[in-house]
């Protein structure tokens, strides 16, 4: 029911105006606003009194307490719908929680109610200009004023939905530095930074925080991404969020989050680029087979051809895997909250080693995916008449989101994995060997749990590999390909994914007994899980022996050779 | 001198306009014509100024008889610089070379004088809305008047350059079928049909040839694609080039260049994008080496990443590796005119079967290395404050023109594979085996000829699979994995070109005694080798075990199983 409420909303007030929200897009008005479509202003509204802001908080914050696995079933509609408004009440949703889950009763109070009914925006407000991906490097400062409150001053770039005029007060969770702090990310604290303070009467006072540009981009150009100023007229209260110098601890509760929904939104888009893809090529009479020398047959459907089949396949294999990851990353949220102890702990942990692989995956094979809906397409797929040379520019913001790619893959290899002497990574493949002792007791897919127990001792013997040579000091050498271990473990744990859905939909082709899907939905679940196998995992082996190979090149890697 | 001269155009006039020619995009003006910008018609007047439009073509036609060696190092330049500004002239130039090749006496005197003057532009004309990429299917028709001329009937879609305002005239090679002619391919006929006829006394006489619309895209914005209806007023007048029926065979002696030059295209635009990275890379201070853990240390430049030098790394790879490919057939291109017998049919042999790998290397791994180039800048690179993001969208087209890459695959796979009982790719072995032989000499670099030797055992042995397949009779089988044979094929040949660029950096490291270029230049390119070689040839044995996978799929790949 709650999913299908969010097909209706998607249908009628976001899929309209995906295209438009990209034409006329986002743009700075050259004195502190940024002009935004007017449909806006009725999704988040819309989105706000459906519950799709609030739904996955508490009774007592006026939400429904929905598990993360339904609320986010509801955002994958509406990120598959038009991705670029979705990011504008998720963002509120996140900035939110942060504040309910770190905050005292009256910021609660003061700012969460307006956040949920949409009337005020939240956003998180991490990268200065001259910093980038270090927040070791920030530099936005904080100094404590008589009343409790703090001054801020200090710049903040690329803040989505910093200002637009589809909300009357922006809540800026932002990360500055307390003057005498400690040097580094120890020394970093959280701040609420409103645009307007709310007084008791409920108006609102202006703070001093100026917008100062909209930056323009390639993709997701209805979403507004802003320039920040604090402090420019030495005016700029911010409000501490729990205690001092935690802040970045805080804000990666929400940074987790954001990364698991970036890899939701990626597969998304990437579903959308998909579905539009197929019907065309389900439409579209062209060419024959090659086994058909008759120029006087009539063209048949390009589904029909193996290329084009292949594409179709590719993407499937792809989108369905990564969705599947982002579903399983919800469920063990959902776990981690109703369990206890160890189990609890176990669940941590997984969701801590997978967030960085569901979100890079996404991104890196979403983008590629796309690339071949346009492709599916032909030269049609290049122009504006069709929408997925839009999805595939704005997929290409997923894989620098939250942090890049690099990032995530310095995240997985030097953190993930060592976590805890290595208890993350142990505990993943023992939920892996779960699925492949399932998929083992059917005879026909035997070949592809074997196939998988080769994987899982492949990421071992890499593994072991890497922290042997951390082990020996040498950490810049043993992170050096750690996007390279990103996509080996990414093959591994999607190809887990596909034998999992495959393993349930063989059960349920042998009971013939269908409730809720189709023998075609089933016997592709299946295929596809064979044609990943088949196609993509392969690659894996390809990416151990490049980090294996005993050349190692990482202190050759100078700039001179680059000239 | 001729490069520096290129040079010099392309950072005067071109380079200065690659940003504004996409935001003052191509657009219809509502009743015939294209907007386009004012330095578009500076752009081609010099171009052609100074011999870019005709330089390839002979001294009795007004060209300079360049090599193509060297004419393409131009137009690499000019790629690089504003590749959408260059597709308008050397669109030209394939156009006046179909003319002086097929054409008669009194055709090249009437057209080509001014098409090599970038007076009047050249187009091809094949694609139809109906048809795609089946050319079979075109139903543009022609019927002989009284004067020996013919009727046209017909529309084209995305013919670039079709219409625009920095040409006084437009010269459409077109494909039509006459009445009467055979069904299919064999029945295709090629036309010169001009926008104007030009009279005896210089003064032009409108055809009815009418540009109904301009496709907008994401990419290549300035570059117009344009929609052209012929003999709305059954007034369409055009010319037969050469005999009847013949046209495909014609139209293919430029698609064959086309294709190469997609590909010097695409590595250039992806060299474009690789150059400002490598820049943003060395200027831009961010963050530490994981090794260095004092917050208090100032901030390294990025390129002294591990992870940054990867990516650099690998577009320099495939920048490099594409671009040494293009020349590659650019220099059999050159040989092939001056050779004869034996010599000149291996260099056609050679051409045959690398034109569709260079063409869809470069494009597809070129896109690949543009996404490499925004994730080095960040979120910076998917703005448009950077060039990087722009070079992204316009290489988007470069896997879809001239024949898609599925097209690329079969041509590959079903037709240079097999021509001549596989002549081609034993010539293409046997040359790639002499760079082995010669790179075997040097003790340092036997690793890498080794390596490359089993590659081409793996490509020998995949295609003997393929073909027994082919020989079985079940020719949509042996095709349907085209792509990945594609792929496959490219990694050897890629690696070839790296280890012929090695070893001649590696002879030059040895003597000590460089002429042209640095040591640093030198060392790059083996360095650069031995990365290709870890880092990208690895996943050609992910290629070869998926099409070798005895559960073979395609039958399976039933419309179905894609619900």
């Amino acid at each position: 029911m709650i999913v299908e409420s969010a097909k209706l909303l998607a249908d009628r007030h976001m899929a309209p105006y995906f295209k438009e929200m990209d034409e006329k897009k986002a743009e700075y008005d050259g004195h502190g606003g940024v002009k935004t479509h007017p449909q806006l202003k009725i999704i988040i509204h819309e989105a706000a009194q459906q519950g799709w802001i609030s739904g996955a908080s508490s009774f007592e914050l006026g939400g429904l307490q929905l598990p993360m696995m339904i609320f986010n079933s509801g955002q994958h509609i509406f990120q598959a719908a038009n991705n670029g408004c979705q990011g504008y009440f998720s963002l509120t949703t996140g900035s939110a929680a942060l504040i309910t889950s770190f905050g005292n009763h009256q910021q609660i109070e003061m700012f969460v109610p307006k956040m949920f009914g949409g009337e005020w925006q939240g956003t998180m407000a991490l990268t200065e200009p001259q910093a980038g991906s270090s927040l070791t490097d920030i530099t936005t400062s904080a100094s404590l004023r008589e009343d409790g409150m703090y001054s801020i001053t200090g710049q903040k770039i690329f803040i989505s939905g910093g200002q637009h005029e589809a909300c009357n007060n922006f809540v800026h969770l932002t990360l500055a530095r307390i003057k005498g702090a400690p040097a580094g990310v120890k020394g970093i604290s959280l701040f609420i930074i409103p645009k307007f303070w709310p007084q008791a009467d409920g108006s609102l006072v202006a703070n001093d925080v100026f917008c100062a540009g909209d930056f323009q981009k390639m993709g997701q150009r209805g979403y507004c991404t802003t320039h920040l100023v604090f402090g420019e007229q030495n005016n700029c209260k911010g409000w501490l969020v729990g205690e001092p110098n935690k802040g970045l601890t805080y804000m990666f509760q929400m940074m987790n989050e954001a990364r698991i929904s970036v890899g939701l939104s990626a597969a998304s888009v990437a579903m959308a680029a998909y579905q539009a893809s197929l019907q065309y090529a389900s439409e579209r009479p062209q060419g024959r087979l090659a086994s058909e020398k008759d120029p006087l047959k009539p063209p048949t459907l390009i589904i029909n051809h193996p290329d084009v089949q292949r594409m179709l396949l590719t993407q499937k294999a792809i989108v369905e895997g990564a969705l599947s990851l982002v579903m399983e990353c919800n469920r063990l949220t959902d776990n981690m909250h109703v369990a206890e102890g160890e189990e609890k702990h176990t669940n941590w942990l997984l969701l801590e080693i997978l967030t960085p692989i569901v979100k890079t995956y996404a991104a890196e094979q979403g983008s590629r995916s796309a690339a071949l809906a346009i492709q599916t397409l032909g030269g049609y797929g290049f122009t504006m008449d069709f929408p997925v040379q839009q999805h595939y520019r704005d997929l290409k913001i997923m894989s620098l989101y939250e942090g890049t790619t690099g990032i995530q893959s310095l995240d997985l290899l030097g953190r993930k994995v060592t976590m805890e002497k290595g208890k993350a990574l142990t505990e993943l493949i023992r939920t892996i060997e779960d699925c492949i002792r399932q998929a083992d007791t059917y005879g026909s897919l035997q070949p592809f749990a074997k196939a998988l127990k080769v994987e899982l001792e492949r990421v071992q013997a890499v593994t072991s590999h890497l922290t042997a040579l951390m082990g020996s000091g040498d950490i810049d050498r043993s992170l050096a390909d750690a996007a390279v271990y990103m996509e080996l473990l990414s093959y591994g744990v999607i190809g887990w994914q596909w034998l999992k859905q495959a393993t349930v939909a063989y059960t349920q082709l042998q009971s013939s007994n269908f409730t809720n899907q189709t023998r075609e939905f089933y016997e592709g679940k299946v295929h596809t899980m064979k044609f990943f196998f088949r196609y993509e995992l392969p690659h894996a082996e390809a990416c151990a022996k490049t980090i294996l190979n005993p050349e190692f090149l990482t202190n050759l890697r100078k700039r001179e050779v680059l000239a």
